[in-house]
């Protein structure tokens, strides 16, 4: 065991922090259940007039690009803005960074400015983040890039914040070390916005304990192992989603720490 | 028994009224099903343009503030003024009152311009909207106010509507009788959105047979006496929710008043 | 048999294509899944500065009015636009036609200006769209035309383009041939967006083998064989859409061609 994970879920659960989103339209549904599911409670709203009010009080603030307009970029790098202000942390997940240019645009201006604790996204995300061409169809990574594990470590030391690259195996870096975590299910792959509803779980995690490497990994690990539960009871991809709700919703964190496949590189 | 429910529930399945929506992006879906299996028709729609075609034909109008935006703010207003030139009862929740101050701005302005045939929140809005402070955190309530069934009757005699508290109980009143439900499950705390589904089934039931008092509380006996089945079947949130949509479905009207919880205060 | 619909199944697993949705909020998650579960590899977005380089390189183009604002009809227009000049096919569902002079307004427009390769409806809708009043309750098919077929093909001689009407039983024409498809459940009338997931189904086809009559005679027939297979595991309309989702994601292409029920008239 790298370190004592249970902590991470039980400060979730106990504090239970307000998770800000400003998400996509697609998942957000499911976002807001599994970030209850988490031990989270999640709040939806990208309207400029709510942002300041919910930013500044929020346990953390996650912005994710899954269905941008120019309204909800501008209420992003306010709820961005007014996070930092506040010492409130905020994760970012890149999706569909590589697709278009509008959104290349987005990511790299809410790095910039934002500069989150948590940088987000699927392998082929993170690999154009790094400067790595191709690895994008659509909003799905078709990455394989052999190297992800340095292109984490080195965006990571770049923007001084952790990186997570999600994927078969999961990597994860803080700037300094290097980890991969092996939890999880091929039937991720088979709903959409698996990698939202895990962004909103780093949110419950990091507004509990704050931007912790160790949280994230936490969070990320109860995700997936959840998702190994949730595989056993399954028949596809719809009562996949169900069970994965219940199951992370039911998680020990005992059996989270048991099960959990974390290896430093 | 306080009165004959059963002549709600059958009313929508014999009638199926169209409810108008304007609701939020995150719990849409689960309202529009949730509607549908209570016996309505729902059709949702935040154009202006498609605003007066629809809400003037509908049999209720949903008003709910869960993501609020200018664009669909003044689509609200406008719906709500054209159901009320039509006679078409309008049901509005409340979502978030007391969180923000836009929230509470728009709040106001829909009580006053629109006047609701039935406004609803949980017990921390419908606190704060009687003029009581605190217990709002986010969209979820944190009230424990003693007297929330005072609340409740002081506002549906200042506003001449039906006012609704949603909680472990819920409180509802005319402005003149208060009558507590009991029927329910825990697991409605855990799943986003329940509470805009109630309102979905709310107005399906005002669609039917008017705003009622009555036709409220057959409302929500039969949402909340559904959640209790689901709960028999449920191995968690997202299995719940599944359920509380079948078994609503196949709620019998006669099964909803034999184990209504109802008490006059 | 009618053809060898088992190839174009097959084409979709073999070749994922990328299916770009501008379709409503109330839907568009179920749309996702179905999408992912049929084959296909789906991406929403609305927004005008993402359409460009989306639809250009998508499989298909799916445009879907259920919930209509001037930003995303701009945008559909645009896709379709692009799509067009690509040879990328267009789908086109017209939700809710006959329902508001905006909506009426708007699929004129699409049809005119984009001329779909695939246009959808409900028997209501498309009875409209042939210029036959009444029929259309909110999003809700009422029409008992006993000439549907007739409609069909007369709209899809008029615009020559694939037409399809469902309903109980479903009608497609390609201007020349027209088939009456009688697979399916009663439960598909229960659920918010059965429509609209049929139309990503069809997207996931027409993106693997082009807008040929009987690719979405083929897309039609997995996803209704999949409803009776849903039909006989689920208790109600919430798990129904659970199932069917697990259902499609299972089909065999030879299981779809056993059981596929396809006449022409």
């Amino acid at each position: 065991m790298v370190t004592d994970l249970s902590k991470f879920m039980d400060a979730v659960h106990e504090k239970s922090p307000l998770v800000h989103h400003i998400t996509n339209y697609v998942t957000v549904n499911d976002c807001a259940n599994i970030c209850i599911c988490s031990g989270g409670s999640p709040i939806m709203t990208d309207e400029m007039k709510d942002v300041v009010d919910i930013s500044r009080i929020a346990g953390a603030v996650v912005l994710n690009m899954g269905t941008l307009n120019e309204r909800t970029v501008e209420s992003m790098q306010m709820a961005g803005s007014v996070a930092k202000k506040n010492g409130v942390p905020v994760v970012f997940d890149a999706v569909g960074a590589g697709a278009t240019s509008y959104r290349n645009l987005v990511a790299d201006r809410i790095i910039m400015d934002v500069k989150p604790e948590v940088l987000k996204g699927n392998a082929g995300e993170i690999s154009f983040l790094a400067g790595v061409a191709g690895g994008v169809k659509g909003v799905d990574s078709t990455s394989t890039a052999e190297n992800i594990g340095d292109l984490v470590l080195g965006l990571a030391k770049k923007y001084g914040c952790v990186v997570v690259a999600t994927g078969k195996k999961d990597y994860i870096s803080d700037g300094k070390d290097l980890y991969v975590l092996s939890n999880g299910s091929d039937y991720q792959g088979t709903v959409s916005g698996t990698g939202c509803m895990l962004s909103s779980v780093i949110g419950a995690y990091v507004g509990a304990s704050g931007a912790d490497l160790f949280a994230v990994i936490a969070a990320i690990t109860a995700f997936n192992v959840a998702a190994e539960h949730a595989e056993l009871e399954c028949k596809g991809p719809g009562s996949f989603k169900v069970s994965l709700l219940d199951c992370l919703y039911n998680l020990k964190s005992s059996d989270m720490e048991k099960e959990a496949k974390i290896k430093k590189v």
